[in-house]
């Protein structure tokens, strides 16, 4: 009879482009979100949790035009006798279900709706280092009021949000602007929709990499770029790029000099003009609570790729410089971004509902964090009770029991005790603080063994003894006295 | 020229089996989570958050056999142009992408790694009433350690969960059994693998139920049920039936009396003496630590309907009342199952790795803090400031800064601010206990009106005036006394 040819082992590894998180990377992001959320409630924004999954319907963005509308989104067809199910999708951003929520639950919502929502978003983009496929987003919006104020209020609880997770005044800077004043200046210029707009967006968009002149010859005849190769330009003459180059330079030394900058930009156009409005109020409602230019500032140059922004805009940037993987510094750059978008719900419901809002992308956030050296501290572990007597693990347990209730993170060790090394090389993973060892010499005495595993691994480090004389890195004490021993190390290292 | 034919609106709906999460829903089981993992960590088990999104080979159980390998996942194929991308699924719990994250990372793990994991699943089942395709588990596994102090750990570990999420003791049982007993039963019926065995699992997860008697009827010829229809039975003679009654009525007042019964039970069986004397050492275990039988006892009807478990396995059980949708009292039943499932890594590796774990049905758990009334509370809203003068927004803005800085929720209404009804009606959908109002004779005096709306909540109810005389229900106050004067009353309606 022939051998049954053997199934292969499947393999152990994420889908790519997907990643765990392991430990205190996990517990991290959780404080992190929990700091944003207390920011939001605080401002009176309600939790919203909607499902992970939508219809590819209600997403919008990603309509099917064939068979498989999986560009740029996860997307299934529910299963159906006639093959004819659904198609259904992962939600790829937590602003297009909210557009959903709303229209399905506005009668039974407040108005205005102040909601917030974080967690997982899913892209089928191609992944590369450091671009996952599923990453956190924390958003914030305000839905069914047109007034400037809910815009303030998102600058300003941004801001305070960005100061809460640790990011000083200074490091940042929340930057405004306004749609209806870019599209002013394209109606002075004469540039209506179709490809030359977006030819000219995509320019101001360079504005912060190529600088004024390099704007200036990108919307003219073209220019040659650091590699050598040179870029079509749009082809204006200099007259028609001119009201361009007054908006992107239009940033003064406060927001009255901007503005004054930017009503000679739109000349007389009537949307110029209201979106010069708009970003007044806002710097008005803004001033008069105290955020200055220090924290928030009408900077022209703000675009924001998404279409759907109808007025203001905003983005938060740190200012601080980091290395890049080449060591050379760089600005860290955006951690979030949002706006004013009055016709997402109006897909739904065929009226028309304003809403604003930001995202905050927490992932990046929490990397900034950490290339400044304010998190990514190793964890602390728990407390290790090891076995020296197999026959004894009742009394281990007791051990443990005793000090959790006490507050502080205890275990046993549960792999094999015959080689007692491998049970403090085991704390040492672990980063345990302490380890206490019990043998029948120390049951019978009623005694505990305490090894302060954070002294040991300073004597490790510094080879010597001689400082740390004061406080001995293994001693006994009475069983009785073990908490309040194991109490005493634990507070010390925290020093 | 026809008319061009409009797109029909999205429908503005969740897809089916899935639901959103509102506010106070939100916020509840946040912090029911948040006092899970913190005993979870107490106990020294880390956190991991592995994607949503796994390989259906890395998933194992739903492995395709056809086109679409869709049963009870949702999956989907990766775009790859000549049609051959992997197939990708959501993960539909969080054990089998345990197994594959300490096969792919076992090296950098420590052993036994202990670990906990909170989030969504997906199953893509049949969606019923209060039965959703998304739903949150909560788990806590030991991957690496024979020993059954790894089983005790979890079980006092998930008393201690209960009691601490706020189901007091007396209203819950972990009961703890082991599949070997249950093996040793059916080696000693001489029940092989196949149908047979299958028929008389499905029996004894019956016995709940239908009781001695029902499983007495259903083993041998069958049984009328309560519907009036004929249910088949297994076919079992009388004597052949004994041991698996024997088993099922084993136990006793206290863990020795039950385990005794189970040794007459499993006769001669090797494996059945091996997983009675598991059952004992984890009841030694937990009665040195105290944890008796008034929370954890040794239960052998229970069984587990997952085929992975191999040992011990676990069931925590509410044993209050409440009543069902037709007003009947019912037991409310399981909220969390483990067990010990020593074959799931070796898929991956093909060395066996023992591992042990428990999980609890965040819903579930929730629904039954709910039912008695021991949560559900409406979440208290913000402070509304309300709009008397539209040009004054931004006092009405330094007014919620000022609250937000005293750690007071506060929002100014946003809505249209015309009619102020509108504005009391939005404080009262919001929940507020609050609303702070104040027109030009206010601005002008330096004056804030305060409106308590909790007590006018009150005396709407009780519809007198009379009891609440010495607390008015609206007053003005001095400007700088605002904030003294909301957290007075916030901190008198929180008695």
């Amino acid at each position: 009879m022939a051998k049954q040819k053997k199934q292969p082992r499947p393999k152990a590894i994420t889908p790519k482009g997907f990643r765990d998180y392991f430990g205190a990377e996990v517990d991290e992001r959780k404080h992190m979100l929990d700091q944003i959320a207390a920011v939001y409630h605080r401002y009176g924004f309600d939790a919203l949790e909607s499902s992970a999954v939508e219809t590819v319907e209600a997403l919008g963005k990603f309509l099917p035009d064939v068979d498989r509308p999986n560009e740029g989104v996860f997307a299934w067809q529910e299963f159906d006798e006639k093959d004819n199910g659904d198609w259904m999708a992962l939600r790829y951003d937590l602003t297009a279900p909210l557009a959903r929520v709303y229209a399905q639950h506005r009668n039974d919502l407040p108005t205005p709706y102040r909601r917030y929502a974080m967690g997982p978003v899913w892209r089928n983009e191609k992944p590369g280092p450091g671009r996952f496929r599923q990453f956190y987003q924390c958003d914030a919006d305000t839905v069914g009021t047109a007034s400037m104020a809910a815009d303030a209020e998102i600058c300003a609880m941004l801001a305070d949000t960005l100061e809460t997770v640790g990011i000083p005044r200074g490091d940042y800077l929340v930057r405004v602007n306004n749609r209806k004043v870019m599209n002013g200046v394209l109606e002075v210029m004469g540039v209506g929709e179709g490809p030359e707009r977006e030819a000219v967006l995509r320019t101001i968009d360079k504005f912060d990499k190529v600088g004024e002149a390099g704007v200036r010859e990108l919307l003219g005849k073209g220019r040659l770029d650091a590699s050598g190769a040179y870029i079509d330009g749009v082809g204006l003459s200099d007259e028609q790029a001119e009201p361009v180059i007054a908006f992107l330079t239009s940033k003064g030394a406060t927001a009255d000099e901007t503005l004054t900058n930017l009503r000679a930009a739109v000349g007389e156009s009537a949307v110029g003009a209201e979106g010069i409005a708009e970003l007044e109020q806002i710097a008005d409602l803004l001033a008069a609570q105290g955020y200055g230019p220090d924290r928030i500032e009408i900077d022209p140059s703000v675009v924001r790729g998404l279409g759907y922004y109808t007025g203001p805009v905003f983005e938060a940037e740190l200012t601080f410089e980091i290395q890049d993987e080449k060591g050379r510094p760089r600005q860290f750059g955006s951690v979030a971004g949002g706006g004013r978008y009055d016709d997402l719900v109006k897909r739904f419901t065929g009226q028309a509902v304003p809403a604003t809002g930001i995202s905050i992308g927490v992932d990046r956030l929490l990397a900034a964090l950490r290339a400044k050296g304010r998190m990514g501290g190793k964890a602390v572990g728990p407390v290790v009770v090891t076995v020296m007597d197999k026959s004894r693990l009742a009394d281990y347990q007791s051990m443990v029991t005793e000090l959790r209730q006490a507050g502080i993170r205890a275990e046993v060790y549960l792999g094999n005790p015959k080689n007692f090394g491998n049970q403090l090389k085991y704390a040492d993973k672990r980063n345990s603080p302490v380890a206490v060892i019990a043998g029948s010499d120390e049951f019978d005495a009623g005694k505990v063994q305490i090894k302060d595993l954070v002294l040991g691994a300073k004597i490790a480090e510094s080879a010597t003894l001689e400082e740390w004389k004061e406080r001995p890195s293994q001693f006994e004490c009475d069983r009785a006295d073990m908490v309040a021993k194991v109490r005493e190390i634990i507070e010390a290292s925290d020093d």
